[in-house]
């Protein structure tokens, strides 16, 4: 399998350090995937100086990435020879062209089959937008290279994935007073159709459990708590159970979220960004992982952002970025199963080992405190 | 002290029984508070026969209660001298004057000092209703018994208290549209102002630091997601600063409720209910206690409802209610020692024993995020 190609992001943020920190880490019981940074080698170099980290930089293109990794962190740089020259800490629209010119590189490879994923690395859109960057957002920008020009991009679909619980917010970052005329039927229905089967073909699950929390407090109780859930969502669940779709809901977001009903689940869908957030950043924080569902190719990303405050101090933590580089291996090799496996049976590879599907639902089932 | 009084909820749904539980279980290592259950002794009696369980069942009045507790479990009969004949599991409008009495009547223990805190057990507010119960809920009637006839109740506040978070809505059992409008900066400010108060006044805290989370994701990024984080939740902070009262926010709530963030903060207020009561059914389903803050008594309850499905089958855990019964406990004890220190300092009665204030943010600040 071709290693993942991982992004510079915001050179001025904590994603070079964190490159450093998780390449550090790469050995042990339990060793991460080979990667590459897509970047200016010199720019890391200097990086790994200034912080007094051990870290050999090896220039390489993505096929010698592999082999080098053992010894050296691997840099593809970027294909216009561009150079970084970034201060840690200062966000600056010099190094706009450099970071979008690394997301563009990543997918190049991928597309190509000469790495097997796409890691990125946080970037600060403020910064990108003042030299003209006209995607709503990160996400966006990497469902637009997914296709060729003028083609529609695909609908990319958030989740956050972790261990033990994996969410995707049905909005986004929408004000919350928008988010009941947004939450249509039609947006519950092909979110949940891209979730389902992007969990069956990525995650190798092959009948994924959905479950939907209600908009409103308590799931609505039966219409007298807003409209929403007996009206929209309700109708939603219906038509996707109809069409095949293990979904259950809506449900009360408050009690969908402890350790017994997240064991009834393997992700949950929340209409809301904070119902869908707060559950897995109070119990998974510093390691959760944000996956892209929807596009054709595997893309993960630490779930934080560029950290300007603490870059260059060297005290960011690269847990997240870690389990993304791992989780990233572990699609990239199920997708590369599927394929070996085509027109037979597809083997599943779960990525939520140590959560078995109970054989019932023992003293708990969310739908009772409906 | 006087002992607490208990009331007996909808005596079909789950409220009996977990009395039951709870009194067994009142030994060992760390005792529990003694209780007196206001019902039909006669009631409990049968269900205990019924669920096998020893409980020795004694006719008491609150004064004899504690005297009695150790070997029996003391019932204080309703004063109108009613019977129940309730069957677990079938709701019915039949039981709904006792449900009513047993409450009207710890309140009146606890306001002629016979008691010294309301533990309340969950009532079904459909049965109620039907027989024309007019108030909004159980807890609008505590505090319209709080006041004489046709005086104007307390603002009662509901904060879910667990050992490690405790947690405000502001907003409750509303539809989530509704939200943005109702949430004004006076109510923001009156609901701060009691949880500060209260948190002083009952749980002794005498610096109570608290936290306000945004509504809009990420507390609306300067305005750029939503107005009402800079608009009405920004200046509500500001103003209940000046009037001296520890507050932060509006921050984003999705970071707010991790290990870390929470251990720099006694209470976190949030706009919306699931903001709020997700993340600590999250890590403490079984045992959250539901306070009534703003109350001129001390009011808990356990944090679930009357469980008709499982009653009468002595499954149901007491977790929550023995939760409720222990807090009240120590929020009546620390209420009696502020009384008795009136004048002088008042010596502070900590709930929140193992969760030192930090000395410093280490390496975690919630504004970070924003």
């Amino acid at each position: 399998m071709p290693p993942l190609a991982l992004t510079l992001g915001d050179p001025a943020g904590i994603g070079p350090e964190l490159a450093l920190s998780a390449w550090l880490g790469r050995g042990g019981a339990d060793p991460l995937p080979p990667f590459f940074l897509v970047g200016d080698p010199a720019f890391i170099e200097r990086l790994a100086n200034r912080l007094g980290r051990l870290v050999p930089v090896a220039e390489v293109d993505p096929e010698t990435a592999a082999e080098v990794f053992p010894r050296a962190l691997p840099v593809v740089p970027l294909p216009s020879g561009a150079l970084v020259a970034a201060a840690p800490g200062v966000p600056d629209t010099a190094n706009a062209g450099a970071t979008i010119e690394s997301i563009t590189a990543a997918v190049a490879f991928v597309k190509a089959g000469r790495a097997s994923a796409v890691v990125t690395n946080p970037i600060a859109k403020f910064v990108l937008t003042r030299t003209g960057f006209a995607h709503p957002g990160h996400t966006e920008f990497l469902a637009a290279l997914a296709v060729p020009p003028g083609r529609t991009p695909p609908r990319p679909v958030m989740m956050i994935w972790s261990e033990g619980l994996s969410v995707v917010p049905v909005t986004i970052h929408v004000p919350l007073k928008d988010v009941p005329e947004l939450l249509t039927q039609e947006l519950v229905e092909e979110t949940a159709t891209i979730v389902a089967r992007d969990l069956r073909e990525k995650f190798g699950l092959p009948e994924p459990r959905l479950v939907l929390a209600g908009l409103n407090p308590h799931a609505g109780e039966a219409g007298t708590i807003g409209h929403e859930d007996r009206d929209v969502l309700a109708p939603a669940v219906a038509r996707l159970r109809a069409a095949g779709i293990d979904i259950r809901g809506p449900l009360p977001a408050d009690t969908l979220f402890h350790a017994r009903a997240r064991a009834t689940y393997d992700v949950a869908l929340a209409p809301t960004h904070d119902q869908a957030l707060i559950p897995i950043k109070t119990i998974a924080f510093d390691d959760g992982v944000n996956v892209t569902l929807g596009l054709p190719f595997v893309r993960t990303s630490p779930d934080h952002g560029t950290a300007f405050d603490i870059a260059g101090q060297g005290i960011a933590r690269p847990d997240s970025l870690v389990a993304a580089l791992r989780l990233a291996a572990r699609l990239a090799a199920n997708a590369a199963d599927r394929a070996e496996t085509l027109g037979g049976e597809v083997v599943p590879f779960s990525v939520y080992a140590g959560r078995p599907r109970p054989a019932g639902a023992r003293h708990f089932d969310p739908e009772d405190e409906l």
